[in-house]
Order: structure tokens, then C-alpha cells, then sequence
């Protein structure tokens, strides 16, 4: 994987680096912002990382309180920005801020026109993978720290290396990183034994709504729910992913309520099937496995209308 | 990882080769013993593998038909024994049988007596480990078939790259064998997502029942369930995994109904307590994160019995 020599000309010219990745951030987006920021610094460059919304299960990785949660009062003109594991800045939700340059580092395919220096590759398995090429070519070392959260990042993006995206190079770029100190137990621990009582009585509770119409998996989360289980809308993460286990499924759609006939739905496919064609439609986005989109609407008529979407054939 | 040279003589040496493995047997036991024939018929040996009981969902390991599942009638004593994943003949099932000479490739810490020539190494993560430096220092040509029956063994012993013996090494050797062919999309899904719609009703149905007591999670799974499920017993494997995703419980317990008051309780646990120990008191065995037992009771005096002994501190 070739880093492009304008990025890496940006990163050694410039001194000021505010990083920033997407709302609702996961792994990768985390995982490769702290490891460029520590990698930045060991430059001797100044970074500030900027998100709020970070689930809690993410304080293991090691520099996590470096991030800013709240926007910065200091005027950003002097800053250059680095987006990461996404490509504008309403994704980031910071289109109010200006910067003096910006480059954009992201993995995902539907490329945008923002920043002035962009490396945009669908092809790697996840942002961490380009921050791992990124940091060697810049002939920085990968400390204990860098290496836990690109593993991490790496992770979370190829569920472990069990999804598609998981490829002889990635599981070598993995081999390094536990060399240089990740560990592969730990970590996993870290990203999937970490549940709250509250959270697996919210997934208790989401499964006795499970039902199959038309090959399509479907469980719902509602407001009620977090109620009675004192669980959070971000303890739904990976719930999506439950029923895929089930061999004859085409597609698993968790519906969350985010408020009265307003849904938050993400879908779940095998490799045969893009939902990001289906998410698209309702004006939502994501990958050809993995998308979602928000529609207002009663459940049922919500349920009805991706079902009937699904049934449209979609370009894979 | 050094093959001894012993070993590599024999095989050299031998002609005839039967290959068997040990009862109830899983990934590594069936990946092994599969790699381990193709690779010695394209030497021009011949080889029989012996097994019964191999679940279904093993049907897509290339070669799974190549294994006979009834004892030879033919007389053993001209073949020459290797055995895989296990250290004696009652492990495999067929201690009435004699052989010319046997080796044993196994990677369990328990060393036994048996076998004319051992190689033992608790520190491999897997047999098939074992078995990809035997392949390559017989230079022999890992094929695609090869390396999906590794890569699967590989897989099934590390919890796909989860557990503590995921090392930088297994991802390196992983990694080679994805070059070679194996996809570890189509393995992850053929080990994880091949779910029959009853069986995750099944799993719905025994949540229904999840307590935590103690910090000990306790799910039941009853005959009843299976009659409205209709799944079967052993649709019920890795159920008492599932309750581990949560951080702060100590053991997780699985009691599976049996006949009437009668139950087999499944135990796991984290790094630091044995279960066991437990599973030893009530007459059960297994490893220490991972043991079993059965027991005679009505099910709250059998839970009872459990939190008791649990409440006892254990060995480590």
C-alpha cells in the first residue's frame, strides 16, 4: 500500500495537527486517531484530537484521555486538519471550524470532495491499515501504545479477522503489532467481554422481539427498553450482528427508536448482498455489509418499507 | 518450532500411515489429521484416517470425506499409527488395535507414556500448528486444501485469533496460509454462522432464563425448550459462552436438562478461576476456564450446590 508522497510531504512540513474522525466513533476511528497523534508527537509536532460521544468500553486504549470533548475555543485557522476513518467535515460535525489545510485519511467508498489532500482507499481493511503504512513511512517507531490501539483498530474493522476484508496482509500487519507489544487477549477482552449487566439484559430483552420475514432478520430496541434495563442507545452496538450467526438469513435490521415513529436502522449482510444500496435510498450510508439510515415512521411501516426495499434487486 | 528429526525420519521411512484423532473430536483434531493426509498421499504414502462422530457442520473441510468412521477390519499391524490432537489410544478409541509403530503430534499439556515417537508441545496453540512446520520442513507444497483444513484448526483453537495463545507467530503462519488459499470470510462463516432458526430460538428461549447470583451468570436450558424449539441438544454448544460478554461475572454456568432432575452443568471462566476444580467435586473434569459436570437434583438444589462450592475458594 503506497502512501501518497503529498501527504507525507504535509505531515512533515506542518506543525500543528488538529485531528478529528466521525461521530459516533468505533474502534478504527479511535484506535488510528491516538495512534497518529502519538506518532505525531514523537515528532515533536503539536496535535489536539477532538470527538465527544466516546462509549466508555473504549477507555482501554492507551492515550484515550487525550481527546478534547468539547470543541476548542482557540481559533483552528493556524491548525491543519486530519480527518480520519471518514471524509467531511459535517461527518465529524465540525463544518463551523476552519483550518489552514486538511487531508483526509479514510477507507470507507463513497469518496467526497473535501480536503486538499485526500488517501481514500476502499481496499483497506481499515483506517488502522493506513496509519500502520502511514507511521513506518514516516520512519517512526511503533511503540506499545501505537501498536495496542492500531490493533484494536484493526479489530474492531475486521471483527477480529473473520469478515471479508481480512486478508494475508492484514493479518500480518497484526503479527507486528503484537511484537511490538499488542496483546491479542487483552484486547479482545477489552473489546467484547466488557458488557454491562445492563447492557446484556437490553440485548435479552431486544432478542424476544427477534423475528424472520422474508429471510430478513429483524430485533428492536425501544426508548421503553433502556428504561426497564437502564441500558444506553450505545450498548446496541454489535447487536446487529447477533442473528447473523443464523446459517439461511439474507439480512439482520435492528430498529432503534430513537424517539416517537423515529427509527435508527442498521443492516447486516453477507457478502452477496449491499445494503449500502438499500441504506442509500432511505438516505443513509455505510458499507456493501454494513449500513444504516433514520426514517420516520411507525415501526411496522418502517419494517414494511426496508422490507419492500429489499425486495428490489440492488447492484452489488 | 523445531520438528524433531526423529519424526521426520519416520515419516520418510514409513509407507503405510493411519492417522487417527481423539473421540468427540473438533476443528484442530479433524483440520490436522485432513492437512496432514493430503500432504502425505502427495508423497506417495498411503493413509487411513480413522474417526466417528464428526459433527455436520465439519462437512466443509476439504477431504472430511475421506475419513472412515467404523474401526478397520483390516489388520493394523503392518500400519504405522500417527496420532493427532491426543496422547493415547483410549483417547482416539481404538486401544484393541495394534500398529507397526506410533507417533504422537499433540499440543496438550497432559504427556502420556504412549507412543514410539512424541512430539508434545503445550506452547503450540494448536496441532495444526505442529502440523504446518512438519509440511514444510517434509517439503511438501501447501496446497489450497491444505491450507483451509490448517487455517480451520488454527481457527477453532484460538477462538479465531482471541485467546491467550495468539501469538505473533500463529498470525504470521495464518497469514501464510491465506496466500496459500485458505478465505478466512468463508471459514469464520462456515465455523460461526451456520445457526439453524431453531437453535437461536433455542438460545432466545434459555436467556429468558439468565440470573446472575453471586457474580455467577446462570442460564437453563430445559427438554421443554426443545420441544418448542425444536432444536436439539447439541445446538446448545457455546450457549454457556455467551454470558461471558459481560465484564464483572466470575463463572459462567449452562445447566442443561438431562431426564427430569437430572442436569450437565457447563462451566467457563476468566483466566483466574478454575473451574475445573469445581467440576472434579461433582465427579466432572475438563480444563481450567472450561469443565463440566452432571448432576441428580431438582435444578434450584443443584444451582444451590454450585454457588456453594463456588463460594469455597479453589486451587489455581
Amino acid at each position: 500500500m503506497k502512501v501518497p508522497s503529498e501527504l507525507l510531504s504535509f505531515i512533515r512540513g506542518e506543525r500543528k495537527f488538529f485531528i478529528s474522525t466521525h461521530i459516533n466513533p468505533e474502534g478504527d476511528a479511535l484506535g488510528s486517531s491516538l495512534a497518529l497523534a502519538i506518532a505525531l508527537e514523537s515528532l515533536g509536532k503539536e496535535t489536539i484530537l477532538y470527538r465527544d460521544g466516546i462509549p466508555k468500553f473504549y477507555n482501554f486504549l492507551p492515550g484515550i484521555e487525550r481527546f478534547t470533548h468539547s470543541k476548542p475555543s482557540l481559533a483552528t485557522s493556524h491548525w491543519s486538519l486530519i480527518l480520519l476513518d471518514c471524509n467531511t467535515l459535517e461527518r465529524a460535525g465540525i463544518e463551523e471550524l476552519c483550518f489552514k489545510c486538511s487531508a483526509v485519511i479514510d477507507h470507507h467508498e463513497t469518496e467526497k470532495a473535501f480536503g486538499d489532500i485526500k488517501w481514500a482507499d476502499p481496499n483497506a481493511a481499515a483506517t488502522g491499515v493506513l496509519i500502520f503504512y502511514l507511521i513506518k513511512e514516516l520512519g517512526i517507531k511503533i511503540t506499545k501504545d501505537i501498536a495496542i490501539n492500531l490493533y484494536a483498530a484493526i479489530a474492531i474493522d475486521t471483527g477480529t479477522f473473520r469478515y471479508g476484508n481480512t486478508t494475508s496482509e492484514v493479518l500480518r500487519i497484526a503479527s507486528e503489532l503484537i511484537e511490538m507489544g499488542a496483546n491479542p487477549l487483552s484486547i479482545s477482552t477489552s473489546l467484547y467481554e466488557t458488557w454491562s449487566r445492563e447492557r446484556f439484559a437490553l440485548l435479552i430483552s431486544a432478542l424476544d422481539t427477534f423475528e424472520i420475514i422474508n429471510d430478513i432478520a429483524i430485533i428492536v430496541v425501544t426508548q421503553d427498553m433502556y428504561k426497564k434495563t437502564k441500558a444506553f442507545p450505545e450498548d446496541t452496538e454489535s447487536f446487529p450482528n447477533v442473528p447473523k450467526v443464523i446459517k439461511d438469513i439474507k439480512v439482520s435490521a435492528l430498529f432503534r427508536e430513537l424517539d416517537k415513529n423515529y427509527w435508527k436502522v442498521s443492516l447486516r449482510s453477507r457478502t452477496d448482498i449491499n445494503v449500502a444500496t438499500i441504506a442509500l435510498r432511505f438516505d443513509g450510508g455505510g458499507h456493501k455489509n454494513a449500513a444504516g439510515y433514520t426514517i420516520k415512521a411507525e415501526l411496522e411501516s418502517a419494517k414494511e418499507s426496508l422490507l419492500k426495499e429489499l425486495s428490489i434487486p440492488s447492484s452489488i
